[in-house]
């Protein structure tokens, strides 16, 4: 049965995360009833990884097996007919039989978006923390942030929930940015351990807001104990921008 | 006693609209009721104007009496603690007595935001009118714009309700810019017609949408005849976003 693999969006506030959960609203039972409801036949999704409640994003990746003749272009319409407004299909395509959206992913990257400005910009409600206690200080988020690039134990910033064998990643980029009062924080990882983007960012929030010298960051990582680090930042302001994957050699 | 200003933003999607209707949720309500509890008194919020279900407001302008003693800044704070999510107050001031937001605006200043990509974006679902059919001229609709700048009787651009004793208004700026897969037109004058600025944009689509030449819209200008325009763009797109008043001389 063909293999097909589909970039999606979603806006998370009113889903209750990716995974299915009996008696929730959850994106994948929600794109599960729109590929019965197209093709006849019950499928499983497959995404990259699970989101959890109110995260966003803009390019999940999901596979899903189906013998439904439409070509891609037409299923992404057809898909999206019977998707409600908040879910969108943004593109399709036939893959390779084995291809796995979560097993074979090899590098996501997730974007925080702050505000910061003195009132509550209520257009950004659901997509930014609003952080208006103070200016924050990007150029220092950005400093205490380098010690977080490349390979380590991210124990401190991990929710021990579920347990996992190593907290061992690769930051391979963390650009922290600014424009007026959004500052965003770019993160890309060759995996990401649970809410690791949201603690890092309620770390980088304690430095931003002058509470913690840069240099603390530094040592959070080294102490390898999440109560060292800041607070897990909500969940509004987390989107899940793109997931790589391995772009396979030809047989031969 | 003292005559407060205030400038307003909201989220227009879950109001039918500003004015006070029984029964239905509106903006000008939930503000009297968040300033009757933070006071303590029933106050009546005079608006620039009205605006329409689903219209959105960046920058409202109304003005209350009320003998409260609280400083602007605080007052800011305290109302924003009592309104819900999709209202802000932005800011406070105290003006003279006769000061009637409604009365004394000399200029207004509306947004009208469209997308025009293949796919539905769910993050501006509330915010833009999709149009996905074709790429807009965006060139070719500002070019059929040129001749509504400047004063006009646009009685081809107003939905007959409320009966106007003139329809004779004058548009003081119009722009239409793109960035990306957003078109958004600009429209500022020294007052509006009931839906003016949304059919103003729906002619302006048919252009966009390579229906219409260019010329169209100055014959449908002179025909002064509504069933000539195009249709009333969806409330979603628009957003009141800044009324001028005079500045007024001191006395002496």
């Amino acid at each position: 049965m063909p293999n097909i693999k589909l970039l999606l969006s979603y806006d998370g506030t009113e889903f209750f995360g990716w995974q299915t959960q009996p008696g929730f609203r959850t994106v994948q039972e929600t794109l599960e009833a729109a590929i019965a409801k197209l093709t006849g036949a019950q499928a499983f999704a497959n995404a990259s990884g699970r989101t959890d409640t109110g995260v966003h994003a803009v390019g999940q990746v999901v596979n899903f097996k189906s013998d439904t003749r439409l070509p891609p272009p037409v299923l992404v319409k057809a898909l999206n007919a019977h998707l409600p407004e908040d879910v969108v299909v943004r593109a399709a395509e036939i893959v390779p039989d084995d291809f796995d959206a979560c097993r074979h992913a090899v590098r996501k990257q997730y974007r925080y978006v702050l505000h910061d400005g003195p009132v509550r910009d209520l257009f950004l409600r659901r997509y930014a923390w609003h952080v208006p206690y103070a200016k924050l200080d990007h150029a220092a988020m950005y400093q205490a942030s380098r010690c977080l690039v490349g390979r380590h134990d991210f124990h401190s910033f991990e929710t021990d929930w579920p347990n996992r064998q190593s907290s061992i990643r690769t930051i391979t980029h963390l650009a922290v940015n600014r424009a007026g009062e959004l500052v965003w924080i770019d993160v890309e990882a060759d995996g990401f351990l649970y809410n690791m983007v949201r603690s890092i960012v309620g770390t980088l929030v304690n430095v931003g807001r002058g509470y913690w010298p840069v240099e603390q960051v530094a040592a959070i990582l080294q102490a390898e104990d999440r109560r060292q680090a800041g607070p897990t930042a909500p969940a509004r302001g987390l989107f899940l921008m793109r997931v790589d994957y391995e772009t396979r050699q030809l047989p031969g």
